[in-house]
């Protein structure tokens, strides 16, 4: 298990993870992994994250169905951030977002405020039921 | 300038930024900005970081000359990471990593360890002279 050794850890024992839609190149989240996420990340082959307002690991759809099949798994030049590359499933188009949408990244800054982008593709009450 | 308060700032008044390329939909790097960093990128429409190491705002490309230039900021759902969709200027293709590569994400994960999977484009010694 070296390759998880390579990781410079935060002092919470954190990664920050961005994930990016392997089809399209949009990112899609952020989220953290410790060691045993990422590890079962790759066991799987699908994103298990930290919950850090949960302190436990988080296998991403396990909820919702909104899994995410990994493709890639890359880390930067410092060793202190990964992206993975995905398949958004449960959802067509994915939905990486706990408010329905794409992506979370839906707010786009215009003239001195933020704008919501993207349309809500499936109603919150209909994923978390 | 509420835009910038409605950010959800980190207990050392950072908020994590994803640089992508507009053009491609590559992840380029992962940096950090404070207050004062996300103002300037807008007014400039350039990229400005705070550097954690050196304490200070960083003017991504002021030694490299491997400028940003900023078209869209957009922020999550959850107000506290963004994610800036840039122009990477002063080479062709656009270097954003210090190791002279186009991505800092040039290391992938494949049989239980990280390999290197993009060329240097230019010697870090001719980028920082």
């Amino acid at each position: 298990m070296n390759w998880l050794d390579d990781i410079r850890w935060d002092d919470k024992g954190l990664v920050p993870v961005i994930a990016q839609e392997a089809q399209t190149g949009d990112v899609l989240m952020f989220a953290w992994m410790n060691r045993d996420a990422l590890a079962k990340t790759a066991e799987l082959g699908e994103a298990v994250y930290f919950s850090r307002s949960r302190s436990k690991l988080w296998h991403k759809g396990e909820e919702s169905g909104h899994i995410q099949k990994v493709h890639a798994i890359r880390l930067d030049c410092d060793n202190d951030v990964v992206l993975l590359q995905v398949t958004q499933l449960g959802h067509e188009p994915g939905i990486a977002c706990h408010t329905g949408r794409h992506s979370c990244f839906f707010q786009k800054y215009e003239n001195g405020q933020w704008v919501s982008t993207e349309p809500v593709l499936k109603d919150p009450g209909q994923i978390y039921k």
